[in-house]
Formats: C-alpha cells, sequence, structure tokens
C-alpha cells in the first residue's frame, strides 16, 4: 500500500520539473495515507534527477516522527502535517516556488480572477497571507506557515477544495487537492493564471474581476454536481 | 474520407502543444466535411499524449448530434458549429487558452495591428469580444459564446477569412481558417503578435496603429490576387 | 564554389530556429559571390523541416534575375540586393520577425547602448528606420526596404560593420556581417540586448546610455585593432 | 590534482547552457588550487560544444601568468584572480550575462531581497557596483572591475559567503561559492531572483524589503550552525 503511495509521490514529484515549476530541488509534494494517519513526502534536498521511490519519508500524521525512510523528509513537512490535520478531504500537497506564483506572493497579493482559465479550477481569487509575525518565524516557523494559510482561507470563508491553493506571503505557493496528481494540476494552473494576471493587469490597470455568473459557469461545468467537462 | 479528416484534426490538435499553445487539454481544433455537414472535433479532456486519431469525434454540423466516435466532444462543439454554420468558407476551427492572446482576451482588448508580422495574416485588429450576458452565459452557453463572436465580426464587418482570429471577453481566442492547418496557423500568428503587442505597447504607450499602406502591402502580398510570397 | 555558398546559407538559415527566432518561415539568410556578383539566398515560404542545400536559390546581384535553382527566391531579396550593392563590405545578411528586436520596431524606437552585451558587438545604439512613405511601399517595396535602411545608416553616419543591425519600422530587425555567420550572430545578440533593453528601460525609466570608454573598452577589445578576445 | 580541477571546471561551465545562463561564449567559470597558488580557468570565446577539460587554462594567482595550456585564458581572468586574492575562503568563481541579473545591472540597480527564494541563498540584497572610471576602464579594466566589486562588498560590510553574488554596473553577474559548483548555484538562483524581482515590483512599486527575521530564519536554516534544510 505504501509502495504504491511512494510511487505515487515520486511521480508527482518529477512531474514538476516535467511542467517547469521548480529549479534545483525547490519544490515538494506528498500525499496521505488517511487510514493509517501516515504521511508519505519527498526527502530534502535531493536531486530530481536522482531521486528513487524508496528516497520517498514516511511521517507519522499526528507527531511528525519519521516511521520510514532512510532521509530526512522535506524541510516543509509540518506545513503539509498542519494542512492534512486541518483539512481532512484533501489527499495531496504541492510547494514550489514556481516563477509567476511566486512573484504574487512576493507583492504579497492575491490572483483575482480574470478569465475562464482561472475559473475552470480555482472559484475565486487565490489569497495571499498575511505577513507571518516573528514570533510565528521564529518558533515551529514551518508549522505556523501551515497555521496562516488554515486561519486565511478560514478567515474569507474559502473551502480548500473550491480553491485549492494559496500564496504565502513573501514565500511561493501551497497548493493541494484529492491526489498529489490534483495538487500538481492546481500547481500547474496556478503558475499558468499568475503570469496571465501579470500582464492582464499591464494591459488594463483597473481590470475588475470577471463576472461571478461567467466564474459559476466554468467553475460548475468541469467541479459541480453537473459538470459536462471531459469523459464520464 | 472521415478517416482522413480524423487524421487531420488529430495532427491538427497535436499541433497545439507542438507550437507551446496548450497546457494539459485546453485546446481543441476541429474540421468540416461541407457536404456530409459533419464536424470532425478532438474528444473533451483527452490527454495530448494519449490521443489516437479514433478519438475524434464526429458531430452533425445542424443538430450537434454525435454519429460517430466513443467519447463525448469538446465541451466547446457548439461554438464550433456556431461559427461554421455562419461562415461557410471555414474549413477549420482551432481555440486555446495561448498565453499571451488570453491576456489580451483577459484585458478585454483588441490587439491592434502593430506591424508586418500581424499584416502577413491579419488585415487589421484582432477585435475582441463585448461581455456575455449572464442570459447568455447561462443557457446554451458555448452556443452563445459563438453567436457573440459571429455578432463581434459582423458589427465591426469583418470578413473571417481576412481576419481569421478572435478574442473571447474574459476567455480566450479562437482561430479558423479554410483548414485545420490554416487554423493552427492563425492561432500561432495570433500568440506572436499577442506578446509582441503587450512590449511594444510598454515602449511605446501611445502608439498608433501602423499605416495602412503597410497593412495593406503585407496582406496582400500574401493573401490577395496578386500575391507573390511563398512558392508558386 | 556555389555548392559551398548554399551549404553556407542553408546552415546559415537553419542556425535561425535553433537560435529560437524565428517561427514558421519568418527569416532568411543570404551570401553573396562578389566577384561573380551572385547571391545565394533562402526560398521563400519553404519550412525549414524540408529545406536542403539545392533549394538556395541563386540571384544575379545586379539585375536579381534568378540564374539557379528551382524554387523563387525569399520575397525579401531586393532589400538583399539593395544592402549588398550599398556595402561593399558585408558578406551576410539575415532578416527575421525575431520576437523582442520586433518589439522595437514596431515601437519606433532605436534600442540604446546600455550595457557590455550591446558593446561587444554593436558600437552604439540600434538604430530603427523612419517610417516608410505610401509611395516607397506602393512600388518596388523591397528595393525601398533597403534604401531607407541605407539611408538610416548613412544619415547617422554608422559604419555598417560597426553597428551590424537595423530595425525596420513597424517590421523588424536586419542584420548583417562579413559572412552568413556573421550576420547570425549579429541577429542573436540583438534579440539578446533588445530583451534586455525592454526591461532594463522598466527597472530605470530615464536610463542614460552607458559611459563612452566602457563602450569603447567593449567594443574594441573583440573588434579593435588590439583586441584580446578569443583565441588568436 | 589540476587534471580533477580541470575536470570540475569544464563540468561547471557545460551547466552554464544546461540552466540557460548563456549564450554563446559569453561565461566563465573558473576554480582555485589554493596551495599551489593555480587558478585554472575557461579559454577565451570557446563554444561549449566543442569545449575539452585540456582546453582549460591554468594561470598563476599571484601574476597572472599562464603555466598550463595552449589556449588563451578568459578575457575576465584578471577579475577572478583578483577576487581570490581579496577573499581567500572562494574557491570558484562565475561569470555570465544571464538576461534578468543583467537587467538588473544595466539599470544599476541592487535586487532587493523580496522573498525566500533570495534568503535561501542570499543575506540581503544582492549588491550593484558603482559605475567605473574612465581611468579604471582604460588601464588594467578587467583587473579594476575585480577591484570595484571588492570596494563595493566591503564598503558595505559583506561578506562575500554570505552575499556570493555582485551585479557590475552597466556589465553583469560575478558569482562565487566554496566550489566551482557552488558559484554556479549562485548563479541560477541570482538569475531567478532577478527575474522575479522585476514583476515583483511591476506588481507592488513600493515593495518593502522583506522582513529580517524571515530572511534570518531562511538563510539560517540553510546555512547556518543549526541549518536543518538538506540531508545530514
Amino acid at each position: 500500500m505504501l509502495e504504491q503511495l511512494k510511487q505515487q509521490v515520486l511521480e508527482a514529484n518529477l512531474a514538476l520539473p516535467h511542467y517547469g515549476l521548480v529549479t534545483f530541488t525547490w519544490g515538494n509534494v506528498s500525499t496521505i495515507d488517511r487510514q493509517q494517519g501516515l504521511v508519505v513526502i519527498k526527502p530534502s534536498g535531493v536531486s530530481y534527477e536522482q531521486m528513487q521511490r524508496d528516497d520517498m519519508v514516511v511521517v507519522e500524521l499526528e507527531s511528525g516522527r519519521v516511521v520510514e525512510g532512510a532521509k530526512r523528509p522535506s524541510s516543509d513537512t509540518d506545513t503539509h502535517r498542519a494542512l492534512y490535520l486541518a483539512w481532512p478531504d484533501i489527499g495531496g500537497i504541492v510547494h514550489t516556488h514556481s516563477r509567476h506564483a511566486t512573484i504574487w506572493a512576493q507583492a504579497g497579493r492575491d490572483i483575482p480572477a480574470w478569465g475562464t482559465t482561472h475559473a475552470d479550477d480555482f472559484y475565486g481569487a487565490v489569497p495571499c497571507t498575511r505577513k507571518m509575525t516573528d514570533a510565528e518565524i521564529k518558533e515551529r516557523y514551518e508549522w505556523e506557515t501551515g497555521q496562516v494559510i488554515i486561519e486565511t482561507l478560514r478567515d474569507r470563508e474559502i473551502d480548500p477544495l473550491a480553491i485549492p491553493a494559496v500564496l504565502v506571503n513573501s514565500h511561493g505557493p501551497f497548493c493541494w487537492g484529492k491526489s498529489a496528481d490534483d495538487a500538481v494540476h492546481s500547481a500547474v494552473v496556478l503558475e499558468e493564471v499568475a503570469y496571465m494576471g501579470i500582464f492582464s493587469q499591464q494591459l488594463a490597470p483597473e481590470l475588475p474581476v470577471m463576472q461571478q455568473t461567467l466564474l459559476d459557469k466554468h467553475y460548475l461545468r468541469k467541479h459541480g454536481a453537473g459538470a459536462y467537462y471531459g469523459q464520464k
């Protein structure tokens, strides 16, 4: 069972350089076995070229203790744990420093819903968190990063599966989904809309958000009860 | 006969990732058999890596009914049908979310004719449609998308084969031509001029459109009666 | 002898897609046999994938008459001839619509010398021509394009081998050099400095041109009598 | 021993085109054998495709005299020597004209620390030097380039290993590290943050530098005494 999850996590991690989302080792993907309460995550600082299935690290969801794997887990493991603990419906998480999503994070700005590419996968603006406090940064930084993400979605009343991405202020994006694959999908779409948003605003500095009706239409034709996009 | 069209449509669809115009499955190409009144179009949400000739779906032009193919046709099929019905001279249609054309669509702006790259294939500004009404979005959305495109060209008195592209407001480009290949060609050129337009305007914020004489010269040396570009 | 030149021209043309300077068939390279008064140039509208050595067309410098080759020469052949006739020291010419050089051409602006990358190969700003007159566009357009380029360098007292590139207003770059290879080199460098110039100006809107001393130093350490860059 | 260093220098040089940091021959990497006082550096103007281990040139640190190698050393060798002489702890140097770092250099601006991507490897803004004086440019230009770099870090009280990169005004970046590999790593990160900085500022024109606490956290979790990023 965990061998399958390790393989999924490996493949999802390898998808990040494939889609041009990472430089060096700047990204990580995890998935979770909810029944056993175990998170499978990329090791810290290992190059994508050399990564093997058995390098994936298994960590207890509750404690963060490594229960399998010879390598250290990603330094962001506690952020992943915090999100899995807060949101029982998600099954995969991705963190990258992909260029254009990171640009919005550095600028400390939400990415507004400015077109159907956005609406197809994000049901509203992708939020940017507040800056973290000195105390949050100094103590249990990675865990607190997760808490700030959770606070951001809660305060804005966002369903994590309706807008499966966030920008951590001055840092970069975290994305998630029902599986590791879904989380990678969100990361790719986020980078796409982040890029387009920069230059849409350049062309139209006062650009209002898209019509709610159009946002509804595109999001719901893919994700709603009556979805009719794709096969089946 | 339809096997040939399916092969053409498959190849034209595969040209989209080749030219860097699509991410995931965000694009579709169709062609038409005018005599039989049949449209051949990409299936919905199938990855380009796995797509086979026999995945292409055959749809009746008039009714939209699927007459061949095991898969659902592209969710944008009704937009394609609307254009084929309105414009008897076109033989292929492409829809993408290519980055820079989509940026102009999101900004709700026409792409002005700012140079000979544009003039070689588009005989004037590439228009952006008005926003769709709530009623248009809620009922028969894809069909109404086609109607708004048709309205845009009609109101501006544009010959669809002289400017074979449009930007759907808050959405992205649709392109067309005498064949599926021609439509792909238009989509590539559109992305090129969309990119260059963003930064031409950055360098020259009050940039006027190019001289009409130069627009005529370039368009007509490739497309006019006395064309002398290319072989034959 | 001409077989060698055809091979050189073929390889120089193929270098254009290699360096990402062309889309479709939007570029052409030529070279010249000064003794025989013959220009060897790419055929018009032939794809780079299919181009063969024997597709290259041989044209008389003085008359423009095709003396060898089954295909039509590039539609820009008369521009090439005009430059070869005006400037006896050049041995190769390249025309592209490379994105960033074309952006400056569309904006109708010179590319200032803003750094040593520029100074290494261009001894001053790369000039943009004036717009062509209606008469020039309507009659012998390609020949007149050459004349406007020649006028631009003459009026600004530019030695064509010291600044081996020009931007044709509303159109795109022409580059040249002692050989077809040198011309391709200029086209690559031009694209590089065109890209960097757009964003250098974005970061520093009132950016002055670089110091003359530094321009001298870099240009002359590669191209002056006492050059010491490279081998020998 | 030197064969090993030559191989390292060759591989580090080949990493530059791999990471998209160089066009043509516009980059060079060196390393140093501190015990023997010998610098191993790329030859001048040799293409990356053809470069062999034994093309690397060995130069005396103190005198600049070539002691091994049939080719001329990089024209920037004296800049490398100046830095090695000033900073005994560095073991590798890279110079490139990578697009976005060069854009900041041309604009004459420091790259502020605007996010954790920056903080992970640069402990503060990457400084841009003052312009060089005419005298510095005219006499021993490459050596004086090194002196201006050294002056910049000294005047700002920067530890070269804490911010292993500089922008030479109107020119481009120099990067360094404990080894040639580390220097290449810095060059890649610099290009990344240079790109993101341009557009972060576009989105937030008055963007303040990141919080000192966050800068500390990210830099020190990778580089401090208690580092916990990566394996071991």
